[in-house]
């Protein structure tokens, strides 16, 4: 369907949806804990923009979580632009004009780090980016209606417990399943691979968890991870309609497993394991993750925001014992250096 | 004094130097606490050579603290060579042959938390590097004697607190000066910018901490960072007469703060202050740390080694008050934004 004044803008669609998301998210996770409920942080980025971050902090069911959606737009320096020309070939630019040319990004992000050990840690991003065509030479916007010169979208969940229930990861990879089959019966696989793939510390040989989906780049036409013959969500209807989906599941997905698990019963050397797993998870998100290595290298940045996905506490021991065999702990190790398929 | 075949090679020399120092560094703050002492753990590296990591965890008086010896080598491919040579032009080396150049490297480094949060964290590191002639044609070693095509040292010393004694700072600062002059009295002020300006963290606009030196490539000739009209170590002998001086420092420089911090009373707000800074040494070490992220890309580097810097807990808020004007918390933010000379 080709956009036409009548049309809102996909920006605006994708601000509106991902406002109402962070406030059926937030409301559902409320309702775990009548002690501690998300507190709202609005804030405005000189740059251009805006975001709301929902936090809890020193909560008795959520030791940590942010809920964070951010609205932002602005101008993008060349090497940033040519980098996305590497994905997005539809970007008419000329590396030598040394030209910015115009963005909009808009995404939810949440990180939630219960304090129950038998709790999993549970992150998902779904975000919308565009690059537009440059102002014209009276200045001014993009006129409304007009197509952007090119668009994606991106995102994903994961499940990061420290100890393995599988009837959880089940359920998490099953929900998950359900919102992306609709789509297209490749798209779950072909993303959850993505996921195992990309939430990997290298350094450590092993997964941060039990995954779940990721994917990049999404938009109309071929993608260098889907086969042309699978089925794909195609049109910018059907892209937002796959990402709605999938946020849609957020809760679904998660909120049961938080419910069950969060008051087991646990001993200091169980805390002391989830204080170790975090402190993988640190290490994967300051090393590895490309949004929040982006985040840190951009000047102006809200590095509150970014961070907010770091745990409360995480602990490194040198040479921990890591897990062994026979112990519950090692359970979890070897699904974390052999991935399996759990939908 | 050129090298012949009685003199005992720098790698020899350096090495026997750093295990002295371990030694004589462990002993010095094993007598801080009774309870508690250095575990050593002796390791081989399958690609070449060894290394010996002392550790203390969950002391009394230090919550993690370790001092690593490592001496390796190996053959340094392409790339590694390339960036090299952008401070060594000595390295006789053709990037369009492909070849892998022999290298050693010899290094001490510590890093010490202390578990009070009057105490503060203490890192050193100091290294010998070598870059060798390709092996002959029938292979074996470069002989004995034989210079290497390229040699430096590197390293340096600072001090992270989390309260900020100004008594301790000077005495950190001044007994490193001290260790520095006879080799120019240049020396200290250069390497105490060089280190002001390599342990920030510029996501956050703070310094590590109160700094100590730094330096990198110091070798025989120009160097990059020196005046030419400033006096420098300028000889094997002199550089290494150099390093020995900082190592030999290590222990006057710290443990007389140690000794007077480590039963302070403190109160659960400075505990908390205090693992809040630890986290900014967590994404310091992390992000930016050139060894860290190095010995992270590097197939095979011993992992444990590499993250022994990071301590035993750190921790993380959403917004969490920096330290306002007035307060204990504020006077140290201050001198983190604005680098004081100290001696």
């Amino acid at each position: 369907m080709a956009a036409t004044s009548e049309t809102p803008k996909m920006r605006d669609r994708m601000t509106t949806y991902i406002k109402t998301l962070q406030r059926e998210i937030t409301s559902a996770l409320n309702t775990l804990d009548q002690d501690h409920s998300f507190k709202e942080d609005h804030w405005v980025r000189a740059e251009g923009g805006m975001g709301n971050s929902c936090t809890i902090q020193g909560g008795k069911v959520f030791e940590k979580a942010g809920v964070n959606i951010s609205v932002v737009h602005g101008m993008l320096p060349p090497a940033a632009i040519q980098q996305m020309r590497a994905n997005h070939s539809e970007i008419d630019y000329d590396p030598k004009s040394g030209k910015h040319l115009p963005f909009f990004a808009a995404g939810i992000s949440l990180v939630i780090h219960p304090r129950n050990p038998h709790a999993p840690t549970m992150h998902a991003n779904y975000r919308y980016f565009e690059i537009d065509h440059p102002p014209t030479e009276e200045g001014g916007e993009a006129k409304v209606g007009e197509t952007p010169m090119a668009w994606w979208f991106g995102g994903g969940c994961d499940l990061t417990p420290s100890y393995l229930y599988e009837e959880d990861a089940v359920h998490f990879h099953t929900t998950t399943k359900a919102a992306c089959d609709p789509f297209g019966p490749e798209i779950y696989p072909l993303f959850k691979k993505w996921c195992d793939e990309y939430f990997y510390i290298t350094h450590r040989q092993e997964a941060r968890g039990l995954g779940g989906i990721f994917f990049d780049d999404l938009s109309a036409g071929p993608h260098a991870r889907i086969p042309e013959v699978a089925k794909k969500p195609n049109t910018p209807e059907e892209i937002f309609a796959f990402i709605q989906s999938a946020g849609n599941a957020i809760v679904p997905s998660y909120l049961p497993i938080v419910a069950k698990r969060k008051d087991t019963p646990y001993t200091d050397e169980q805390r002391r394991w989830q204080l170790i797993r975090r402190g993988r998870y640190v290490e994967f998100n300051l090393v590895y993750d490309r949004g929040t290595k982006f985040g840190l290298q951009t000047p102006g940045a809200r590095i509150e925001s970014i961070l907010m996905s770091l745990p409360e506490t995480a602990r490194w021991e040198y040479m921990s014992e890591m897990g062994k065999e026979g112990t519950e702990e090692g359970r979890l190790m070897a699904l974390l250096t052999t991935p399996r398929d759990w939908a």
